[in-house]
């Protein structure tokens, strides 16, 4: 296909050069080639739809070669790569050397932060407006984009509180599309809803003046007023929620009419104070599935248009279901679980909880930490609760986990997702660091199934474990089919499960990658080694009693692990043994560099980083080859290991 | 001094017995009671004395034996612990094994949380409430007590969101003392320097119903509101920021009127939704000092009154005062040099900083993701930011460190005070945990120093330091005099440096803990040991060469941190030797244990831990005792060591 517009456009500049009529076409354009690219790779789709013309308005008035401009979340910024010379990298959304699915300074000065959580452009964006003023910048303009649900993040209303106090321009246009990534929530998205596109105009000459005695800001106000241009005299929102954190609040306005955002964003971009300009749009606009199905088309996988359905592919059953599954029985058998997901119903599995558990499922919006603290009241209630969240927002909860979960021996129980490398959404996204910053905490179970069985027997132990907090880990992944073993052993604190058998080194694999461990094992087979595979089952505490048994029988161990080496699961091996004074050295780790890891396949990345078999395979070979090199110049006897192949 | 009808007190329920003047004494007697104490002990202060009126009056109300009663920050619960039975523990405020300064369920069942950070009241509140409820027990009460400086943390607002959807009774009192801890930041602080107490009564008739129209809620409003009291109608506010969230705001009422907060009180109680009932306060009320400074008698050291003034007590120049004035010259010297404090100007030192350099130093209230983000994009526009915070608060800020400054390769300087044990603020403020989580990101420097000397080439270091992140830490303590080194080398990336040498074994100790490491030198020469102590300097990276070296020459390594072990420095010592493989048979690790560590001194918990001077030389004697009797049995000729003493 050909977007004929689309192709004129190297830089921001040829958009400005357009008229409306053309921006509409472009705007077109725009659309098509999101649409079919989406459908052959997947990606965010509906918030891209929804963002269009709200993104050519923005840089036909901006100069963002010069001025600022911050994406919350990221996962709308397509329109904007498209207009600032990265059209041609599109058929390689998400793609490793491709083109990233969130803003990426790598790729162009036009990207000013890589994100993919929500809520940080506003204080970035008040970051970057005092920084630029103290460099003697102060004439760049700082606009920052961001969605309703992510504005009532408790980082973002920690920004506007901030943004109040600042004595220069800045924009924040609130992209108010009513259901940012599922349904959003809380007490202020009714709010929300209670706004209708303003009638504006003829109303404004006898309120305006009223309004403006009310916004706070004193004097200084009345002055801007009567420099204000007539359309945002027009629209300015008494009474708007954000008026109370002293920004100037314009709008509702139809985020898809091309005129009015010009219009709009050339006056308030003269506006030597905060504004909020709030634009009401369509997420998924322009494609009539996505319109009429947001959530399923937020980031969807590849599908096809057939005549007048779509058709997703599917691959196989992920961790995701079969984590819904799983909690669909945990919450039937025990009336005192409950649930919680902070705004990821569907990317958790939590929706269907929700359907079927009113009562006792809940989803807070994109609040991880009231989330967690939320479920820390009720384990104090005296209920089971069970906090379902990706691994890379977790983070975002890390002092809830230790002071109102842990510090107090409350047993809440999470459950992350997308732990581990993640694929196409990249570096801001894989789960990294939850065994490191999880593990410090006195009495928290950090556990990992490898796959749907295991997966059952470690929801099972997080249910009946009181003693403290508990935490499970589980990949973006399909579960393997079939399972190594339908009918593992119940899970036991702090206890590993051995798999398969071998003398020549052990394989102590944590969660998920203990099914490469069993490929590399065949391979290595094959090629005359004897390993075994040990499911570890629990990163804290370890099986020190195994280790040490293996340390002493002599059998060199390998650690693998989806997640970084500094402070994950090889880390507690090595202090197990330090504490229990086992020797240590030949133990070995892989796992996550200590460097970013950028978008590509999972499958891609798993093998960059050697976690994959072949790169088990690899580096028990390498283990293996080294200790009987070395056993060969120290000891004839043991260099059999190597001979046998 | 006696407080005599304190001492009558043994539960709330003798609290429920007084009448309004009894009351009105007990709340004296108690404000006594509590300033005689600080005054010894130090504690906080203006806090508790601000809330005595609320504190009667809620118990006098509720039956928090029943109903709950959830304190945020929890600094102000000391009328609280005082009408709970706990009286009698008074003269042991923060002591070990005595009263802790915070709410602590281990003391009490009427604290329900033991908590210290901000923002975590309301949210837990909505735990409880929930949980309450589904576990049929909807009839008990909710009360959570929030100041206004706690209220617009993002964790708070975040509840907020949350409670508005709440169908049940909560009732969240806001304590407006107008200036929390310092002084309010932020927008929302000036919204609230508007409200004056409400003239009521007269006008509500005229206004009332049609307030309640503009209260999101609809129908059920209009009910409630015909069952409310009259005294609760007359000061519903309309045009109250927090009505946006569904909540039914009352006041602002006179919060040390007594008979008005009885019956606000006993009519909240009764309304089935979520109120916010809006108290104004006075910091420090009842003592002249502490309503004259609240923000010095926050939470004073021991003081005197002289006459007409006042003494704090003094002891040693603190790290804190320390980074104040090193800071100046880093300031003074690069005009690129900015600095931040998230609520604690008085705690970090900040407030010196506001008070010379108003243009580059920021407080942004109790928001350190905020404080991490502006600091991100400041960096972003080619600024030197550095964040100053308590490393306990750091763990707000820890999303943010990963994705909008590591993630983007911005060097942000992170400087860390009340790192490792803080004495009586006990387990809710020790710096346990920021070395295991920082370490996790790549490029950023974790450092560390010793004395004043190598905290200046320390600050230094950073100001260059332009490849990452980086992040110092530094304890709740006076900076040794004199310096062991008043002109140490200059901090290179990854590089310890050596005391003292010595031939048995090496102390290598991470920060301050070179100063303990020093005297248990003393103590073992005297013991006929010799130890060398290396200043580590670096916990990321570390010094794998310094280490590879020692262990090459047989030498034994202790490894000693104020921080807890899992994942700490001495975790980073034993990857970096796995990696290089490098053998850490003979390396130890002292440090906090897996476990929390309750208010006491501060060189009491060091003891306890095991890493002062005393327990650093216990611990060389046992590993070389070890060494030798494992040296007698197999190798005689290293038993020498051992001969020696």
């Amino acid at each position: 296909m050909s977007y004929p517009l689309l192709e004129t456009i190297k830089s921001p500049a040829d958009v400005k050069r357009l008229s409306i009529p053309e921006l509409e076409k472009l705007a077109s354009d725009i659309r098509h080639a999101i649409c079919d690219q989406v459908s052959k790779t997947g990606g965010h789709l509906a918030p891209n739809l929804g963002v269009v013309e709200l993104t050519l308005a923005m840089h036909y008035v901006f100069d963002f070669g010069h001025d600022r401009l911050l994406f919350d979340v990221g996962h709308q910024c397509y329109p904007h790569k498209l207009v600032t010379g990265r059209a041609p990298m599109l058929g390689k959304l998400r793609q490793k050397d491709g083109l990233a699915g969130f803003p990426e300074p790598r790729e162009s000065a036009y990207d000013l932060f890589s994100v993919g959580h929500a809520g940080t452009g506003i204080s970035t964006a008040v970051g970057m407006a005092r920084g630029d003023t103290l460099m003697g910048q102060g004439d760049r303009k700082v606009v920052c984009i961001v969605g309703d649900s992510s504005i009532v993040n408790g980082l973002s209303m920690e920004g506007i509180n901030n943004a109040g106090t600042l004595n220069r321009q800045l924009l924040i246009v609130l992209n108010d599309n009513g259901m940012s990534i599922g349904q959003p929530q809380g007490a202020l998205a009714g709010y929300f809803d209670k706004f209708r596109l303003n009638p504006s105009y003829k109303q404004f000459k006898d309120r305006a003046h009223e309004m403006l005695k009310h916004i706070p800001g004193g004097p200084t106000i009345e002055e801007i007023y009567h420099r204000l241009g007539e359309a945002t005299k027009a629209v300015i929102s008494h009474d708007h929620f954000y008026e109370h954190f002293g920004l100037l609040c314009v709008g509702p306005i139809d985020g898809h009419d091309l005129p009015t955002l010009i219009e709009m964003f050339q006056e308030a971009k003269e506006i030597n104070r905060p504004v909020l300009l709030h634009a009401k749009t369509i997420k998924g606009k322009g494609f009539e599935f996505s319109e009429g199905d947001a959530t399923t088309f937020h980031s969807p996988k590849p599908f096809r248009v057939e005549g007048c359905r779509v058709e997703l592919q599917s691959s196989g059953r992920s961790f995701t279901s079969a984590f819904a599954d799983l909690m669909t029985e945990v919450m039937t058998k025990d009336e005192k679980v409950t649930v919680v997901t902070a705004g990821m119903p569907d990317g958790t599995g939590v929706v269907k909880l929700i359907k079927d558990f009113p009562d006792r499922a809940f989803d807070v919006g994109i609040a991880e930490s009231h989330a967690m603290d939320m479920m820390a009241g009720m384990a104090k209630a005296g209920l089971k609760p069970f906090v379902a969240v990706y691994s890379t927002f977790m983070q975002r909860a890390f002092d809830q986990v230790f002071q109102e979960v842990t510090l107090q021996g409350l047993p809440v129980r999470i459950c992350m997702d997308r732990a581990g490398l993640v694929g196409g959404d990249g570096a801001v996204h894989h789960g990294f660091s939850d065994i490191s910053f999880l593990r410090i905490f006195p009495k928290m179970a950090v556990l990992a199934p490898m796959d749907e069985p295991t997966f059952k027997l470690g929801l099972e132990f997080m249910r009946t474990y009181d003693d403290g907090a508990s935490a499970i880990r589980y990949p973006r992944d399909s579960v393997p089919t079939p399972a190594f073993n339908d009918n593992p052993p119940a899970f036991e604190l702090g206890k590993a499960h051995k798999l398969v058998d071998g003398d020549d080194l052990a394989i102590l694999a944590y969660g998920f990658p203990a099914n490469h461990a069993l490929k590399a094992r065949e391979e290595l087979a094959q090629q005359g080694y004897n390993v075994a595979v040990y499911d570890a089952r629990f990163a804290k505490p370890v099986d020190i009693e195994l280790i040490k048994s293996l340390v002493d029988a002599g059998t060199p161990i390998l650690t693998v692990e989806d997640h970084g080496l500094q402070g994950g699961f090889g880390s507690a091996v090595l202090e197990a043994c330090n504490d229990a004074r086992v020797n240590s050295s030949n133990i070995h780790r892989i796992g996550l560099p200590d460097g970013w890891i950028y978008q590509g396949s999972r499958s891609g990345q798993l093998a960059e980083c050697g976690i994959d078999a072949t790169g088990i395979a690899r580096k028990v070979r390498e283990i293996l080859d080294d200790t009987a090199a070395a056993g060969a110049s120290s000891d004839a006897t043991n260099s059999t290991i190597r001979a046998t192949h």
